[in-house]
């Protein structure tokens, strides 16, 4: 099988232009109240006329049966071996609220908690207090610590009782346990290094020091006064998509936390996008640069199999298609469409399901014959890509631009 | 997955012959100019027919997007891993001269040059001199260099410009660059070791001394009075055929390159077959012999494949289709056609494309009822063996052979 080290050897730099429309949750599975996918039910003739000439399958991002996370599945879609390269949680947690990562830091997830004075978890979400409570207390810790010894401690406040931080020094490490008691009536968990190293030693030592200092300061809140700390990460060791695939790829995305994922891989980030419409945009502007990996990605159909709004998803589904005949007329010389994994209404979460995957190629036509007639993952499985892993796709899509060279004599 | 070591304790010797077909380049890809595939194109009435009732696939020889050389095409379709087993380009040079090896040598290729007064490559090719030149050359060369201290230097003429040659000696290592500079107006490189080891270190210095030893002896040449040297490779350590799957092989071909890779595998190799009628005399003439494998390699779909020639590919395998009645007339126990790899006439060489796999057995039906009705890239898409990687044919041809024990109780 081949490895990223093999295809640093055979990838080439030339000026073809690789796009990939990331449609996130694009799969859907049966619905039993509508007796259909999502993508069936749609009108998608775009999308249709667009897989009658395109190479079909249905792309596994994991493995069969595994419902992946949003970093996995992006991985797989880079090409990289997503149960080898995982981008810990607290490193998509701190990616995702758009701060500022550096090569030591140890990121973690946090939430408001309510101990009583037995030291006892009452509410492992202190009552899901709000936003705008959770920003006060965040600003009230950050201004009174700033550092615990040296190690820099920098917060930041997310949705209702939840928050995310760094802890910064070249010290830290990620072997450590969480505090969090995972049931209410316990008392929360001592953090301990799971190594013995004079380094995870440290950490922990730092971190239960910071959340006593949290403790502390918090003694008088009514409900959040205590963190509860998840997730302790350190930023990934990827090799950067520069130097295995030789492209100079640029992400176009709306969400924090698919820019961050990006950025792990090497893309450079554009921000300012709010919209799908601001994202087309956005890839025709930029067209003309000298980039030569476009990654879009589309956020909403995720959102809406995940509320269970399989109507939702589907008008969503129809919108986009509105869409494509833009990022045609850009003349791509290959163009990729498909989805980070599936999120069937009908499961309201992502789930394991195939995602179904179009390669369109402009210099050695990728299929004309097809027996996919439409953008569905049943007329999918019979195209003739077949089953395929989701990190073949990058190779596939890499191949058909001419950019990797004959391995072997 | 199967390892060659668990397949050894597996394999077992009966009387059941397993014949491979290869047409080289054999897979194409839909050509602009025809708006369709060469095997659409051209009439098989034969491979149809057995394609109906055959085991039918496509077969992925490394893997997704990755364009082979016909050493690792050879080696998956031979059930060895073309990422884990590599066959260097100089040992495949020497093999395909037909050239004797022994474990220790090292090989290389090496092309006639022009080299001005300065020391500038001016000619990387000496101006093509015609092959009878360069077998006076080799001879004169040969004549007066035996060894390079106590190095044995062994050469043979190739076509036009090219030769092959071995360094014999115990401590030669491949660990060293190339002289040739890729580019005239340059002047040829130093070979210098690649690793800080005595044994690197040494082979350096006895190549540059026969380049020095060589450019002396042809200092009054009037084209070819330098020599480039490129692909220094040693023999692969492969397990052979007889040794993982208990056969007894044998390859009839008509280039030496592809009975070189046959000999690397361990079987024992046919000469004297000039045409790919020759070829199908000689596999009759020796299936009432000992053997149980036959690998037959049919070479003109890739090189009309390589020059682009999309109708003459067509008539091509046209030809080859007639001949398939014969095989069949031998009554093999398991017969399989494919390709080393894909050469599209429209990519004018090898590509990536996945190659049309056929398996037709006689004791076990491999396939009566079958939605495959054509023998082309877009029907074999759909035929029950799906995509598959190229090294799992042989485990398929041994199975349906009753050459392969139960695993596990």
């Amino acid at each position: 099988m081949i490895t990223l080290d093999l295809i640093k050897t055979l990838s080439i730099k030339n000026d073809k232009k690789i796009v990939f429309i990331v449609i996130d949750g694009l799969g859907g599975a049966v619905h039993p109240s509508y007796g259909t996918t999502e993508l069936e039910v749609a009108k998608h003739p775009n999308l249709d006329s667009l897989a009658k000439e395109s190479l079909c399958g249905l792309a596994i991002p994991v493995d069969y049966g595994i419902t992946p996370g949003s970093g996995p599945g992006h991985l797989a879609l880079f090409g990289y071996d997503p149960v080898k390269y995982l981008i810990g949680r607290g490193i998509l947690e701190v990616l995702g609220l758009g701060m500022e990562l550096q090569q030591n830091d140890l990121a973690f997830r946090g939430n408001f908690a309510t101990i009583n004075k037995d030291e006892i978890i009452t509410d492992r979400r202190a009552g899901r207090i709000p936003t705008e409570e959770t920003v006060r207390l965040i600003e009230k810790i950050q201004k009174n610590i700033k550092k615990i010894d040296d190690v820099e401690v920098i917060l930041k406040a997310g949705k209702e009782h939840r928050f995310a931080g760094i802890f910064r020094h070249n010290k830290l490490v990620e072997n450590i346990t969480e505090n969090d008691p995972h049931k209410e009536g316990n008392k929360p968990h001592k953090i301990e290094p799971t190594v013995n190293s004079e380094e995870a030693i440290f950490t922990a030592q730092v971190v239960n020091k910071f959340i006593l200092e949290v403790k502390e300061l918090l003694k008088d809140e009514p409900k959040a006064n205590y963190v509860l700390l998840r997730g302790f990460a350190k930023y990934p060791n990827i090799p950067k998509m520069q130097e295995v695939y030789k492209l100079t790829p640029v992400a176009i995305a709306v969400y924090p936390m698919y820019k961050g994922i990006a950025k792990v891989v090497g893309m450079e980030v554009i921000d300012g996008c709010e919209t799908i419409e601001d994202e087309i945009k956005k890839l025709e502007e930029l067209f003309s640069k000298l980039y030569d990996f476009y990654y879009v990605h589309i956020k909403d159909t995720d959102k809406l199999g995940e509320d269970g709004n399989f109507e939702g998803k589907v008008k969503k589904i129809e919108e986009i298609d509105k869409l494509i005949p833009r990022v045609l007329n850009l003349q791509p010389d290959v163009l990729v469409i498909t989805g980070d994994h599936s999120t069937p209404a009908v499961t309201k979460g992502h789930s394991w399901h195939p995602v179904p995957v179009l390669l369109w190629s402009k210099t050695i036509p990728a299929c004309i014959k097809n027996n996919v007639q439409k953008f569905t993952e049943e007329e999918f499985s019979r195209g003739m890509l077949g089953q395929v892993y989701m990190t073949k796709i990058i190779l596939l899509s890499m191949a058909y631009a001419l950019k990797l060279d004959k391995y072997g004599a």
